[in-house]
């Protein structure tokens, strides 16, 4: 697979169903949620924003996106609910690697530079360095319409993972989050 | 990472954490098990009866090993517990690729053989076909004594995807599965 072909897939509505585990103490957590991926132009507003944010070329971009996300954990009565938009820099030598620049994090609310690598066998990884800890995850397709994540949580010698997360998405045929 | 390396470390016992995802209906089950993975010589009289079932020269096989596992699942009150000696047999003209012998799958009473192969990021990936389904296994190591393992089971059509689950393995101490 190609990294043009991995962006273009990932576009669309996918209904997520999401295990984390609490690795320490074996627990278990149970997210629903419906996540939007959302193409955007390289001349898009919010995209242009974050070049200047990161003093991007906006000619050195490729395939910016908006995701957006709501669901419910059982760990949790509050709805989880989100929106970041996030901009990928290939590496001019090597288009499988490169930089993806977003607004927010996932779990932070600070911006961040992550980095990506797709490998030979189509596993798409994204790392982010964060003070305290690193994101890692992992993303691949096993049919156009199904893709997993594995997600996880190191602290920032590398050493002790403290959380990992599977995600299951389907492609869904509605258009929007209701 | 060489595959050798990731055999090696695959030696030991393992508290394991895995999440099943029915995919057509959301459903989550949760299972907690022991899982032990015990060096076998290859002249072990298991090995070598795996060996004579697949017409194998015993001098063409590498790191063989028994798997031996106990747990309970959130879905079912009868505690899952069962073993099986593998063997690895690895191509010649490439080691990182390979089949695995069995002599019994896990979800399966039948005995049979897997391809293997280990990519260029450590991801050691097993598909086992057989006459209706077919089960991919993605194995990985987040450190030494932290494993990942995805499993899914796809129609034998390769289109559809029924369930697919998520280990998160924790190397123990103990030596046995008490």
């Amino acid at each position: 697979m190609e990294i043009t072909e991995f962006f273009e897939l990932s576009i669309g509505r996918w209904r997520s169903q999401r295990s984390g585990h609490h690795l320490a103490f074996a627990h278990f957590e149970q997210v629903l949620s419906d996540i939007d991926i959302e193409s955007l132009s390289t001349d898009d507003p919010a995209v242009l924003a974050i070049c200047q944010l990161y003093d991007t070329d906006p000619a050195s971009i490729t395939h910016p996106f908006r995701m957006t996300w709501k669901g419910e954990s059982d760990w949790d009565d509050k709805p989880i609910s989100g929106s970041t938009v996030l901009v990928p820099i290939p590496d001019a030598a090597n288009s499988s690697r490169g930089k993806l620049l977003r607004d927010k994090g996932y779990a932070e609310t600070i911006s961040a530079v992550a980095k990506y690598h797709l490998s030979d066998d189509g596993i798409f990884t994204l790392l982010t360095e964060y003070e305290l800890a690193a994101a890692e995850e992992k993303i691949w397709f096993a049919t156009p319409n199904l893709r997993f994540r594995v997600a996880t949580i190191k602290t920032s010698d590398g050493k002790g993972v403290t959380t990992a997360s599977f995600s299951s998405e389907i492609r869904s045929l509605s258009n929007s989050i209701s």
